[in-house]
């Protein structure tokens, strides 16, 4: 038995999320029917360490997978990326320690989200991005978005039909970049509730509209309700870039 | 009558290139469609200053057309973006001096293409970049890139089933950059025959993976036959970025 590590990119647009479903094309699904053939043709689980949405991309993902197979990483890495559809990628592949879980042993992740804020989006970038547009005052979404590191109940930007009671999470990163018309927001956790990112995205957008306050965060954390946060950014502007592990 | 100048952005991937077919989607059919409606349906002509083809994009090709109406230029510009498909979209329009052509008077074009060296292919980018895995020298790529600067026949780069006599052209720039694992070709020149900047992509990559010396190309250069250069790169990677006039 061993244990693979897999480090995937994919390009969410044409798939209703990581998480297998029944009636709907997913990553996991791919993912395991991809690995399926290397086993004998019973899909074992691939384990993503995060259960991205439907239209969310990434560069990073990461997975984990037990198999009774004695294959190199190499070789699992090159037969999985022939039978995987072009918008999925295994990017590297290690052996992990026997046990290794790709969600539960991960530490931290980094996600991005851009936004365009030209007036005519690129089209280029219309799958990979959000088109926000009008001026967005960067000064302002760096003061909302310093309000929101560190070790915070961060349940209002859950979204709503999630039940996770445990919502504090700690943020050791948010950064704003402006690139031409473009903000790329990164942000570098250890955890994060359903649909985290795209709500602090949605709420730091509307601060650098001047529809909210940047001081309104310290309000917004406490209130403990979705309501209180802003909207949820669409899905397309999100890619989870890394994942992270105190050992492998 | 007023003539307008469109800067146009498109992702080639689901058109045959600009030029209007009988049995294809096209972009020039697209602009045409999206114009109609402001001159009472009639689709007037749309004269693109680069007929890419199937599968290529822009992000700045200029088109000019000639029509009986009034309109400011940013009303052109707001009816078409809410009339075209999401993948083609006008950056900017102006007015142009009456007669104005967009194809006839240009007088240099920039193009980029983009290719990625990895041995496996970013999904995120594989619509518009080359995936040309395997190590690339990127001195001897600049070493043969640098043979074709200037005023050059042709005539060996461009694309089979094309039938243009003159086939003398001046390059004004041709520079090649490392980002990783990505080499991105910009190439600047007064004019370009058909799959011309694809050819001397192919050509260049074939010399960065020692397959040619960089030496050969003034040979190439020197045959005026096809057969002579290197490989037509793909279309996905290749980019019209900027049209230039004398002036409008």
């Amino acid at each position: 038995m061993r244990t693979y590590k897999l480090t995937v990119a994919y390009d969410g647009t044409n798939y209703a999320g990581w998480q297998r479903q029944a009636n709907a094309a997913t990553v996991q699904q791919a993912m395991e029917e991809g690995f399926a053939p290397l086993v004998g043709g019973v899909a074992p689980t691939v384990a993503g360490a995060s259960r991205t949405d439907a239209g969310v991309h990434a560069v990073g993902q990461v997975a984990s997978v037990n198999a009774a197979i004695d294959l190199a990483p190499i070789a699992v890495l090159r037969a999985m990326n022939m039978r995987l559809p072009e918008d999925i990628r295994i990017i590297h592949a290690d052996l992990a320690t026997p046990g290794f879980h790709a969600r539960i042993h991960a530490v931290a992740k980094t996600y991005r989200y851009r936004m365009f804020t030209s007036s005519v989006m690129p089209p280029l970038e219309r799958r990979y991005a959000w088109h926000a547009p009008g001026r967005k005052h960067l000064d302002w979404m760096r003061e909302a978005a310093a309000a929101l590191l560190g070790r915070h109940d961060f349940a209002s930007f859950q979204g709503r039909g999630a039940f996770v009671r445990a919502t504090v999470r700690t943020l050791h990163g948010l950064d704003l970049e402006q690139r031409g018309d473009e903000i790329v927001l990164s942000i570098d956790g250890d955890g994060f509730l359903r649909h985290m990112v795209r709500t602090i995205a949605g709420t730091l957008a509307e601060v650098g509209a001047g529809a909210r306050r940047p001081d309104e965060m310290t309000n917004i954390l406490a209130a403990r309700d979705r309501r209180a946060a802003g909207l949820t950014a669409p899905a397309c502007g999100l890619t989870l870039v890394e994942v992270r592990y105190a050992k492998n």
